[in-house]
């Protein structure tokens, strides 16, 4: 049995640049051939009005397919974003999962403190480490042999699967474009607050008063950290595909337009 | 423990009939206000012209709201359906899953032969039931154990539930029109051939001929039992909600339209 | 030929209330069930929560339907919302068009000053709304009787109805649920802003500071004028139908989970 | 003033082939890596597989991105398709639309018979092609220069184009993939029937016998000619790109999987 604690993200084509959401922006105005004679601080400009407007259609015209590793809870997760993504996963009614299995690292949280809706995770002890590991791979290991049983006596792999746990890896082909992966990455990334109410610590302040922090999400979100380390690694090869997109959706305090 | 070896559907809620159908699609012709002074024949005329000429979007005028519940793994399957259908489903990051699990019952088909995309599903032996129930709970018990102790000890639920098994039951409300029904139920219903070759048997005939058989499925589709169970426990509501509606896609050979 | 100014809006039916939304909210926590004991200000607040922290799932689980009467170019843009928007229309191939159209009233602005994406709208003279009504009504005359005559002739409609221009009226039926309501009504209604950068009129402030205004906009829109009066009067059916909901997304500037 | 007969597409870019969708297929049994090995027969054999069982997500892994010049009233059929496509189109509000208008050409049939749901289009006299040239470039002539007029007098664009005819060009970006653009294709050609029925014509045959033929449409639709010169267009350059996912599709009656 093998433990991991990646998610393995892996670029296997795409399509389309900056240059072809400008085209596709500009045909409103009946100027799309004009786009490669723009310089790149009309094309920035151009993108960034699109961002901030929330003009997000013209961000559909590209396109990525990933191959992504990552155990099933994972997928739970991912398969539940609907619009503009696509989606073929390793299937247990036709092929007999490998034995991999996901196993949180040492600088994960593990402690959950806080209630539903406010939780806030903290690191374990070396002691809460060792008891997770020992519990999960424990677990694992009662699954996957009786798994392997059920199959070895014919069973059908769609039912001997049934005991298997939600951290095993599966593996799946994601394509989206460039607006659906800025509204994943928004779910699906915790990043700090981009505003924060200057009037909470000034009882003075009469009106809330909002302070703006650059590189931060407007409307921050709390994914599981599992699902937010795929989305980092397709965040890192969105930005080199997309530059001005991305530093637009940055800017912009990471809304999907 | 508790293991089960249904998936429940209850009817939450409805918009719409048969008559709200037709309404949206007379208003094509300006005649949506005449609908009330339709016979019957008349309703069964238009909605049966709809449903074989393939004009769907009547169809979303309409919505049905359930609660579910079933094992994830066929949670997992259903959330593939991304045209409208919207899901809420438990939360193992919110909430700790009650320790119900499925079992397949002495009815289920437990062995598999043939090779991937036509496999043949067949009864097992009574030692294999036995031996599936056991290996299972075993899996089963070890898992939810292990969880227990985990959340026992302050780890995030998020982690504990690492270890739960694909079989444990989760509970979701799914929302969708009679058009994102059709195609659920065509997708995950296991009906026999609407269309056979007659051809085939016999070598005189030139071209492939096929013989209609009503009820049954022109597109077959094998869909694991589990799901199929939910299916057929909506298809039920959506015949007695819909019963023209229902009655037209049957005689169409199960064709979404 | 009649001249109208209107877009008429008809609610024809709907399934779900707040409370629906908080029962597929709580499924997430296994308390579904417990809704119906929820005190008012536990209503609000678990609604503002979703809001605020853009969880948008639970508010599919309801629908609305209506009718609605507006000219073409309304519809052309109504029709981009692809998303948990469902529509038929009264078809040019299938129906002759009634002759009514379009016509702004007095309060409409028909002046437009600044450049592409920035235009500012403002009342014409008297004698720009006498040549503005002149103009229209001479080409629609012209091309509604050269329509009829073809029509006469025994042309197909689907032909005929090529000279037929934006601002002729036809209707729809559209299903949408809340969600989808609340997208469709940030981007077709115009709100003054809802932050106001409080540095641009004092220098010294170093960083940006916004400050909130109740009611406005989050991310104004400028949409055209005729789908606005559409959008306001579903936006008042909403109201009525989901006051709690509505009131959240007020409150929560307008901004669509 | 232009009038045009055609509806003109333009490739712009794309992504993938046959090969990467038998990647995403091949994923559900672990095989993802090892298409490259496969045999002519093997990738043809797979794909027909798919299409037959309609198995349509793997079609999904691919994108096409056309640009559109259109008369309004092919558009607003077009715009009808949701699902996996995207726009962005020339915008009336944001710029003067050029003086070209679609002229249907002496080929194209223009005189309709029998009822709604069962037109018959056939060929117009010499008389009846002259006398619809001749009302619709009136009709567009008084339209176009009322337009100009209301342009030059400052009143906003929005309002002046409202008395434009539906045949007025306009121009889109369109990115679809290879799934979509099957479903499209079935909805916006006209093709013979695939299938016969033999017993229509024969009382004798009891049950209802059907006879396939090649290269025709399982569920033939009726488009207006218009939007399928646009789709005829697509339709190449689709089999170009993807020659044996178009071949199976064709073959398997077009019947988008």
């Amino acid at each position: 049995m093998n433990f991991r604690s990646d998610v393995a993200v892996e670029l296997i084509d795409h399509m389309g640049n900056d240059g072809l959401i400008l085209r596709a922006m500009k045909v409103s105005v009946a100027q799309d051939k004009d786009v490669d004679q723009m310089s790149s601080d009309e094309r920035i400009g151009k993108i960034n009005f699109l961002m901030k407007n929330k003009h997000g259609t013209p961000f559909e015209h590209a396109a990525m397919t990933f191959r992504v590793e990552a155990p099933i809870f994972v997928f739970r997760e991912w398969h539940r974003h609907r619009i503009g993504q696509s989606y073929n996963e390793m299937s247990a009614r036709y092929t007999i999962l490998p034995d991999d299995f996901y196993m949180p690292d040492s600088d994960r949280n593990l402690v959950q403190t806080g209630k539903a809706g406010h939780y806030i995770y903290k690191p374990g002890s070396q002691r809460q480490h060792t008891d997770v590991m020992t519990l999960i791979a424990e677990a694992n290991r009662v699954a996957y042999e009786n798994y392997e049983k059920m199959v070895e006596m014919g069973i059908a792999r769609e039912v001997a699967r049934m005991c298997l746990p939600v951290n095993i890896y599966s593996a799946m082909y994601v394509t989206l474009n460039p607006r659906s992966m800025m509204n994943f990455l928004s779910l699906r990334t915790n990043k700090p607050p981009f505003l924060v109410d200057a009037a909470a610590d000034n009882p003075e302040v009469g009106e809330p008063h909002f302070v703006m922090k650059r590189g931060g999400a407007m409307f921050p979100s709390k994914p599981q950290r599992e699902i937010e380390m795929g989305a980092e690694k397709m965040e890192e090869v969105f930005g080199d595909l997309f530059p001005i997109t991305y530093q637009c959706y940055v800017d912009n305090g990471r809304v999907a337009p």
